[in-house]
């Protein structure tokens, strides 16, 4: 086992993935910790924030295959590699690995940071963040990532969308890539906080930011996008490792 | 315009898919009236009691195509065709119009009527029914209905489930069927009744069917399977026409 040190936040699972293309589809998750982005709603700020850095324990590729294998039973699934923004951690050996036992995985990403092992991917997420987060996207870097992935992994972008300038900005990007499927998602404004994961959710919110979005798609009639709610949220509201 | 007359429930849309592989995605549905099946917990009474008939307008091709169209506002999306059991009436020909107009078509049937227009389809969503429904599931039909397909639309199961005597039929239909994709669906209780299109839904009830069928399925590794809820009922309850 070779490779680098992994910073992992955590590894929970089996769960079902709850959003994008994959939503319903079990699942391990191995989050890992710190980011380039510090979006203004972000939902795991204890991946991200690095005053919960202590928490980012370094192991090794065999540690953490060990505890996906362990979680899963040895049992191939789809493991989602999130984070904060899992393209900051070296993690081709892990994919290399799990890959060896017949396991997929599916990464999800901001599109900052492009790595030569995208391409190892089964499926890639591309998440640009819209003006809400506060962030401002390099679409240089965006461009950079699919070419890494070089159409090997099944590539899609989602997009998280809370007011009209970010569906102004979802449908700019969805034109600028327009052979990628598009995942629109209501945004939460009631994400946990990374001290307490019994924080109550803003149901009605998130309920009412998804109508209101099937309403803008259906009536622009933008009929190759996708709108789908996060089902977890939906399901458990925000405790964390579910 | 050739074909003969459909009887037609209702059109409408475009909304999102509620459920199962097109979860989502923006659509028409199409409801044909009447039903060779009569499932105890049924959530389209409207479209299958021949107690609704008189609301069954026969429609030809033409009509129903300048229906869809005209909610469509001519730009080509997926039509749902849905039921009832949408596979006794002749869709064949609405198919062909449609695809001549760059529209796609998903139709769900439960596969207990075979129809040498599956293969037209874009997806075909094979939904045969567990014990809970009263039904029994004539195998030997639903192979007709696959050898229909001939392999052309993309063909997936999608199976409610109440209880565990719906989840072992489930893992058997899997089991039967291992080159299709397997999409679980928790059961509602409380399903519209057809003349009230406000009454109230358990939604307690299908969020917590959901979570146990999760816990189901990842207890049992049954990794390839996905497991969905209705999102339309979680979104309008038992709203008809959205």
């Amino acid at each position: 086992m070779t490779g680098a040190a992994i910073r992992v936040s955590e590894i929970f699972g089996p769960t079902i993935q709850g959003e994008g293309v994959l939503i319903g589809q079990p699942t391990v998750f191995v989050r890992t910790g710190g980011c380039d982005y510090r979006c203004s709603w972000c939902d795991t700020l204890h991946a991200v924030d690095s005053e919960y850095r202590d928490q980012w324990q370094p192991r090794s590729v065999g540690e953490i295959w060990e505890e996906v294998r362990r979680l899963s039973g040895g049992v191939p699934l789809t493991v989602s590699l999130s984070g904060g923004n899992p393209a900051i951690q070296p993690l081709g050996p892990l994919i290399d690995c799990g890959h060896g036992d017949g396991y997929r995985f599916a990464l999800e990403t901001q599109g900052s940071v492009a790595r030569d092992w995208f391409s190892d991917l089964d499926v890639l997420v591309l998440s640009p963040k819209p003006p809400s987060s506060g962030m401002e996207t390099d679409f240089a870097k965006l461009d950079e990532c699919l070419a890494m992935a070089a159409g090997r992994p099944m590539t899609v972008l989602k997009i998280v969308v809370f007011d009209d300038g970010d569906y102004a900005y979802a449908r700019d990007v969805a034109r600028r890539y327009p052979a990628l499927p598009v995942y629109l998602q209501p945004g939460n404004h009631t994400p946990p906080p990374p001290q307490d994961d019994s924080a109550k959710v803003d149901i009605d919110g998130v309920m009412n930011r998804m109508l209101w979005l099937v309403d803008k798609v259906t009536g622009d009639k933008w009929f190759d996008a996708r709108v789908l709610p996060q089902l977890h949220v939906l399901l458990w509201g925000n405790r964390r490792g579910v």
